[in-house]
């Protein structure tokens, strides 16, 4: 299979647009990263590139240079806010291997030990949880 | 917590130092891409820093810089080597994210529609198959 063309409609786009609201914690002229709306653990982040690429297949590569060191950033944050005792960076390409949205991202989840992750795209959280997790996140950069 | 001090006993420092053989896939002056050997799906490959990190915690940002981009050589690769449905990148920080060896690396992992993932650290893959699977991959860089 080849990669399918990159579609302007989808929610990390509007996101970067402005057109719908996101829990934000870090931007850069390139990065953007946010939390995650449907939390596998607490503290679960995105980080996305603002150029637009479907996954990391159809990336430039300068881009995915340039937003890796923002992963780390963010993962570290979050390892620090949540005094978690490791942290999983995971990146999906196509349905098949786990992607929902279809703008290139990293998950950032913060693991402890004996916690069972939650099922990706599982429930949604409540947006006050959400902000008070940011706001830990955030101190911690 | 903090992230322990790298240690040189790992087996991904003894692939590098050529100490333990790995099924090779890829190398530069920065960067070696190897089969996993207890792989998760068909074309499970890892691909790692020669620099020395724990994991993606500690690493120097420059390294991640020029990693990610040979992340993603890899996965279009092992993408076109299994006409794969998708590919899934995973990246584990200390044991309660699921690493086991203790030198950054990434996993790059091609999805089928339809095929559940194996275990994480499972059952080890018979060398001819690793090296068949090494040889499409090759084939497709």
């Amino acid at each position: 299979m080849t990669t399918p063309a990159y579609e302007d409609d989808n929610i990390f786009a509007k996101i970067l647009r402005g057109e719908i609201p996101a829990v934000k914690l870090y931007e850069d002229d390139d990065t953007l990263a946010f939390m995650d709306v449907m939390p596998q653990a607490p503290g679960h982040l995105l980080v996305i590139p603002k150029s637009p690429s479907r996954n990391l297949l159809d990336a430039d590569p300068e881009v995915l240079a340039r937003t890796i060191p923002v992963v780390q950033k963010l993962a570290k944050a979050a390892r620090k806010a949540f005094d978690a005792d490791g942290v999983f960076i995971a990146q999906f390409n196509e349905p098949a291997a786990g992607q929902t949205v279809f703008h290139l991202h990293f998950h950032v989840i913060p693991r402890h030990e004996g916690q069972v992750l939650k099922p990706h795209s599982g429930g949604m959280e409540d947006m006050d949880v959400l902000k008070a997790n940011a706001e830990k996140i955030r101190a911690a950069l």
